[in-house]
């Protein structure tokens, strides 16, 4: 005969038990008093002893079986199946929201919250499996998300004057122990609960904490969609994803140019603007927070619901752009040891940050590797797939800094070069960014150096795609040395000449012509190949430390808009990166975004980033004794 | 030979170990890599195998061996001290900060935060007693508090280019997994920890939060004493103490009256206020924020120190005053079935709560029992050490409303009883507060009746204390029967008739005589019969339900400034509670202020306080069959 107490006190009515029982009981209504169950498990046919109350995941950590629980038993993640095969206990609200109706049916319920009763069975599950790692997919293909913001449906029943019990002690034994902040308290209808037949409420819980308590909508009434926002914050260019977070749908996007730009295009510049005068770290803060809201508010237009359906931002960010965001003392990374203020990952209340979003979001920043691999990288890793991977891969993410990360499942190193402006078309005589205009590739064709232009305009300028083609097709043509040695056109080879133009003014190789030409110098080649042999250098450095040969690699990665517009040809005939074969060479895309995205859909993303944090080891290419060899030898051209 | 990771990492010096390993080894710096070391533990000679890295407390546990950590290994109390014989490991900061130097030099070290070295011995040791449950005492006597508010002093290592460790992370090495707000972060020095020899720092910790961190003082100047308040706020009256929380000491104290008296004096009409109109519940609320908190700082004027010097505020108070402080929904409180919005403790933000400490202080509030039975009697429950005695004692804190607990060791049972505002001298034709002027003692000496007023002014009216006095003596002398009939000057016994006078309007005896009689009439009579019959059932009612009969009291203990005021004879010549010997009932003075400082300064306090919270029982009177007959036995007067 079972005894009544057993039954989950969510199910039992209120006053089904004695004042007694209740008042003593724990707040989240198991009851501590005597006695112990006896529960059985499969596949293992061990026998628990269960206090009354107790909960299967604790039973099965006695006898050492093993549940995953990736969130520790604290009613988070829903991993932790069983499935009953007698006396399934009734769902909790919990359970009704993680689990799906037919597998309730069937018995499933999580090990953290059932307690079970007298002479029930369980089977462990394994945990429902995910590849949102996918190998260098191009988006989070997350169709079933598992994110930080969830919304719980739970229905309360009455308090009486036999019990007069809390509303928020009622709403803890539905939702399990949440933080409740103060503006929820506030928003708590004190006499929800003392209605006939008790109160549906809706909880959006964000992380360890409800977010929002809401009347459940009537019959007809529709709830607001959940969402979230991933941000990708780089030094030129600020891109915001507006995601559903229960199908993981992406509803739209918004981007703009950093505005911190009037402090100077790169890092350092800005970063001196701090160290110059300390008020400019409020200005550069308060210019990305807000060129972030305004994407952000722009995508919600787009997407037709208000900035307070955001629950939450995640945000993959290089580590400087991430310290400006948070208006965090930068001025570290501007001098050695370059050594950041926080690299793990943060949490932190999008009011706080100053996010316009809903007021108890929360931001979930990516953590940092060092002071120049920032959480952009980290998020590259997670998108890339290649901590998942056995063979060796190199990621590289190309702008005036690079960051190269060498991994496989079992070790990932990092580093940061410092390539210079050239790839973005900066120090280049007639360098530009990659807008309209800029030949972005060069060929050659019929005998005559052809250029394309972004949009097919006129040509204003060369882009860093196009400076790469450019100088691979000098090199093949035998009119730049692999010294990287510009030959004046009376050096050039006979059967080149008459499809080449040279200029005097700037002097060098005229690419294409718009109002004025479009000139190749010997000061670009020269540019080009300091960037490339920083690039190569690290990645030589990489390899070597890791004592993997360029045979050895199972693909290259390209990630950022750079590898987008990339060439892969002129990429290995320059030797940009190490030789391997061009099938073996892939752009990956925004793979900071696409991780930011996997971060805000799924929690297990969260917390591999966090592993990650910890686990990549940072090569300081400065230290190594081989670099200023290495870059040497990686300036020359070709493989 | 043991090996360089063993060491206590807070300890080596940036650098002894590989970069490898540092970057894998988790965020405490606990060295996570292979390898054992045998621990032997006294008195049991238990030996157990320690992961390198690995604390004394987890391998205690895991040989079944029980080191009492009342903040479940979080670092956080102190509690867990094991005393090295050999090979004790370099104290940490925060060991360094909870062990005295003393007991350091004797091994002692924290069993949470400890990794021993490879063949160590640690004898396990009970943790420090504090009794603060004096049974009874008017104040705290607590002289080396153990308060949630600590000052943690941390040495970080210098980053290096080699170990560009960032700044938190150095900092959480030191301190352990303490939640770091963003404007700590953006309070913290880049570049404090990249200076030659690292750098000093004293952290404030409030609970699970870092508060503060700042550089440690230089040579000669001196660090802000770390303080704390502990407000009772009543219904009448709001009292807050100013103390200083590394020795317990009492710097100040100021209180005011509750300004939401402009509402109603009692709480059912400040209830009615916000029924009748929501936008009240913000009036109130601002009415006594307000009030308290300019007695804050007030009191610390008075101390000489800044708000900002005050880290945590405890709150003891009613139901009621609970939630208007915070602004919830009290409209539930004012019909049945009584039930509050929020039962269980709170660790709520100071900036949120709107009081002027503190930007990142803390309020903690005192868990409520029920509608009307609030945090201040878990307050004064705590206070008078009533959970802690072997004995039953009944407990009652007399107003408008009177809450009664019956306790011992083994069972708490709690109720309110509405006495009407008699007691405070409401509803009593003469009657007043116990303000200047006020009757407060009625003798009967040398034949006449003889009126005491406060400060010795002349006679404006009479309050509860005065009342229960002439009621007694006109008891004695046969002029107010038991009954409560109040007889006619004709049916008065001879011998009283010349001490005595007569008004005829009002019409009733001649208790004083200021600028006009104070004149006790047979309306006064009956309405300290309702006030008194009201404590005295519930009294009764309680002493039923737990099977104790009166004589088993070990004491009646009288809290609050009414408890101070009245005389012991007259409450038991009276029978306002049970008959006990006169040496067994005694006043404790505002138990609910001692309450408050008592969790204020003793974390184990607030620990009992929310034990309390789910093991009071809370019997509510109306519900109670036998109610009415005991309401109505208990208004006759005599015990």
């Amino acid at each position: 005969m079972p005894d009544p107490r057993e039954a989950e006190p969510a199910s039992s009515p209120p006053g089904a038990s004695s004042g007694r029982d209740r008042l003593f009981s724990p707040p989240d209504g198991a009851v501590g008093t005597l006695g112990a169950l006896s529960l059985r498990f499969l596949p293992s046919e061990l026998t628990a002893q269960v206090a009354v109350g107790g909960a299967v995941l604790e039973a099965a950590a006695g006898l050492g079986l093993s549940i995953e629980a990736p969130c520790g038993g604290r009613k988070l993640c829903g991993k932790c199946r069983v499935a009953f095969l007698e006396g399934a206990p009734p769902p909790t609200a919990v359970e009704r929201e993680l689990v799906s109706a037919e597998d309730l049916a069937g018995g499933v319920r999580l090990a953290c919250r059932s307690r079970p009763r007298a002479g029930a069975t369980v089977r462990l599950l394994p945990p429902p499996r995910v590849d949102w790692w996918k190998l260098g997919a191009t988006d989070t293909g997350v169709t079933r998300p598992d994110p930080a913001v969830r919304v719980i449906k739970c229905h309360l029943p009455t308090a009486t004057l036999k019990h007069p019990t809390a509303l928020t002690t009622l709403l803890r034994t539905e939702l399990g122990e949440f933080d409740l902040p103060l503006a929820v308290l506030r928003s708590l209808g004190g006499r929800w609960s003392s209605g006939k037949g008790g109160c549906a409420l809706h909880a959006v819980v964000v992380g360890d904490t409800v977010a929002e308590v809401r009347p459940a909508p009537g019959p007809g009434e529709q709830s607001a969609p959940v969402c979230g926002v991933a941000l990708d914050i780089g030094t030129t260019t600020i891109v915001g994803y507006l995601l559903e977070l229960t199908g993981g749908r992406q509803l739209a996007a918004a981007s703009a140019m950093n505005p911190q730009a009037s402090f100077g295009s790169d890092l350092i510049s800005r970063l001196h603007a701090v160290l110059d005068d300390p008020t400019n770290l409020q200005r550069l803060r308060e210019a990305v927070v807000g060129a972030a809201g305004r994407i952000i508010q722009r995508a919600c237009r787009e997407a037709g619901c208000a900035p307070e359906q955001v629950y939450e931002v995640t945000v993959a960010a290089n580590t400087c752009m991430h310290h400006l965001l948070l208006g965090l003392d930068a001025s570290a990374l501007a001098t050695s040891p370059f050594a950041p203020v926080v690299a793990a990952g943060l949490d932190l209340p999008a009011a706080d940050v100053g996010l316009p979003v809903h007021p108890r979001a929360n931001v979930h920043l990516l953590p940092n590797v060092a002071g120049f691999v920032g959480a952009d990288t980290i998020a590259g890793i997670l998108a890339s797939g290649i901590a998942h991977a056995d063979g060796w891969r190199l990621l590289l993410d190309v702008g005036t800094n690079a960051e190269i990360v060498l991994g496989c499942r079992d070790r990932l190193l990092a580093c940061s070069a410092a390539a210079g402006p050239a790839f973005e078309g900066g120090n280049v005589s007639c360098g530009t960014v990659a807008r309209d205009g800029a030949v972005s590739r060069v060929r050659w064709e019929d005998g005559r150096l052809r250029a394309e232009t972004v949009g097919g305009s006129p040509a204003v300028g060369v882009c860093g795609s196009g400076l790469l083609d450019a100088v691979r097709v000098l090199l093949e043509l035998g009119v730049v040395l692999p010294s990287g040695r510009l030959l004046a056109p009376e050096r050039w080879p006979e059967p080149v000449r008459p499809g080449l133009r040279w200029s005097e003014d700037p002097s060098g190789v005229v690419l294409a012509r718009g109002d004025r030409p479009v000139v190749l110098t010997q000061g670009d080649v020269r540019q080009l190949q300091l960037a490339k042999g920083a690039v190569r250098a690290a990645c030589e450095l990489l390899l070597r430390t890791a004592g993997v040969a360029p045979a050895e690699l199972e693909e290259v990665l390209l990630a950022g808009a750079f590898g987008n517009y990339l060439d892969p040809g002129s990429v290995l005939a320059l030797g940009l990166v190490p030789p391997v074969a061009p099938h073996r060479l892939r752009s990956i895309g925004n793979a900071a975004g696409t991780g930011a995205k996997l971060a805000l859909l799924e929690r297990s993303a969260r917390e591999e980033a966090a592993r990650l944090g910890q686990a990549v080891e940072y090569l300081e290419l400065s230290l190594h004794p081989g670099f200023q060899d290495a870059f040497m030898e990686a300036m020359a051209f070709g493989d």
